[in-house]
């Protein structure tokens, strides 16, 4: 059984995934490649996966077989399992509790060769009506405190498949920086009674120098205090604190947004491994007023890790006004 | 001039490298790669370095040429300037300021083929004296809030030089991890009026299940919540906020528990790159009773990076116990 285990001092959670366990020569840098050859998640290697929790299919086909646009599968090497129960408890002075949560992958095409930046738009948006769809369900276990979407393209971004998926972890806990920025949010509106998205938005389409694309529902652009080179926000124009609560008419602006963004990353920066992450409520009816859903994209680009990682404290290479300049004039 | 950035939403600083700025084309896989060929670190090329401000030689021999056994120069391309005015300004609800502060290199050998594994344990207490010299030297400067010591080691770890070296930043904001390490032993003391970290080593040395060395004054661990795999962390056994202040018959024995660990994981990890970061108060008076000093060593085993930075959640594979086995095993 995988285990959550808090930090004494600062109190953030990690995963310590035991059914993973690794001991050290499987480090070497060897096995640190993507694994060639057979890919399970491609359409006709079904029975490859576990059976799956949503499938976008002609209606009347056969579940778990091919004819299937999009598949969402439970990952064959969870970090957190589904079933049991928390039992929350101390060691001495320390806090753990049990691995509960679900972790899966969204399969975004059957094609091996396809990805979002090759994929239709109406195919970009059926990945985001799945990742709406899970989140809903998965809120239903009240176990469960947060669902966590987000993207490793690319070996050194940490994918270990080729194949073009995304990933989803649902949580019995809050993860710090989403409650650290939740919190954020939350302090900005008491001060202000405005939502600090949309104060950036504001400020943003006014200056028009970090703002990368814009449709009638989304803006693209990159952040003022860019972490990364190239950092790339993706922001609702209208409030909204919850990814799932979206009206149905703008998954399809949504789509056109990220399609465009990756594509405009991809022509830059040579197809270049990155992460992305959906940035969204805890809590909908809580975070209603403050919080702000968006997508931040970080293109993996520099090595500089582990000290950010220890630290927080980042470096950027790349004024987020030069990158938004070269992402804009892109295509 | 570099820039210190403010996130609006949840108050992290960031670094705008102004200097060294990057067009898309630098990131090609070509120039992420380590410059090889001569090494302006080697002892015969100290004028290819800004002159040092701090060396280690035989009495009597000259500044800024060989003879010496470690040099701290001013890092050529520095994230960060030494001179100006902070200049703290609003740019519209975003906060920056100028990116005053030092950034410096620690030449630890003057041998290009030497490094902390191989070096005598005199040699690298001698590296310890010099990060307290720098950071005595450089808390006289009132602008600054925070000085950090950290080392990369090995390309993939962040490493642009492959002659032994270390990094101190001095930075005029207290970075947000370091402020929340030292608030959560903070809170732990209001609590408890004990220290976290003397808490955790009484528990530590008594269960011994994650104790990788020991010796008179240090005690090396695989801390409980360990983010990474093989994450160690060197922890002084008397209670000391300040590295700094740690007194002068502490160093051998810091240099040998850091010594230790080192090549403890150089056998079983096959010379893995890493990251190492000094943990230290950023106010000895303040932090006096409830912050206490210690080395976390982090060994980049995993690639699964930009996630984790983006929320703050750590999926670590390896349970520090056996973590913990496979390091006291070793030798």
């Amino acid at each position: 059984m995988p285990e959550l285990r808090k930090d004494p001092i600062h109190g953030g959670w990690v995963i310590i995934s035991t059914e993973r366990s690794r001991r050290p020569s499987d480090f070497t840098p060897e096995e640190r490649k993507t694994a060639g050859g057979f890919c399970p998640l491609c359409e006709g290697n079904e029975d490859r996966t576990p059976p799956e929790v949503l499938a976008f299919r002609e209606n009347g086909m056969a579940g778990n077989s091919p004819g299937w646009s999009l598949r969402v599968v439970p990952n064959k090497f969870p970090a957190l399992r589904i079933e049991g129960e928390l039992n929350r408890e101390g060691e001495g002075i320390y806090d753990r509790m049990n691995g509960i949560g679900a972790h899966e992958v969204v399969i975004e095409t059957p094609s091996h060769s396809e990805t979002l930046t090759t994929m239709s738009i109406k195919a970009v948006e059926n990945v985001l009506w799945s990742y709406r769809d899970r989140i809903i369900d998965l809120r239903r276990d009240h176990r469960l405190r947060y669902v966590m979407v987000f993207k490793n393209f690319g070996i050194s971004a940490g994918a270990s498949l080729e194949h073009s998926h995304s990933q989803i972890i649902a949580l019995p806990i809050v993860p710090t920086k989403v409650r650290e920025e939740i919190e954020g949010a939350k302090n900005y509106f008491s001060y202000k009674d405005r939502c600090v998205f949309c104060d950036i938005l504001r400020q943003e389409l006014q200056e028009r120098k970090r703002v990368i694309h814009e449709n009638e529902g989304f803006v693209s652009l990159a952040p003022f205090a860019s972490r990364f080179p190239f950092e790339t926000w993706i922001v609702p124009k209208a409030h909204q604190s919850s990814f799932e609560l979206t009206e149905s008419s703008f998954f399809s602006l949504a789509a056109e947004a990220l399609s465009d963004t990756l594509r405009r990353m991809k022509e830059i920066l040579d197809d270049p491994p990155y992460n992305y992450i959906l940035h969204t409520s805890s809590s909908p009816e809580k975070d209603r007023d403050h919080y702000h859903w968006h997508f931040e994209i970080m293109p993996k680009l520099t090595k500089v890790a582990g000290f950010e990682w220890g630290t927080g404290f980042y470096i950027n290479p790349t004024p987020p006004e030069e990158a938004a300049e070269y992402l804009r004039e892109a295509k």
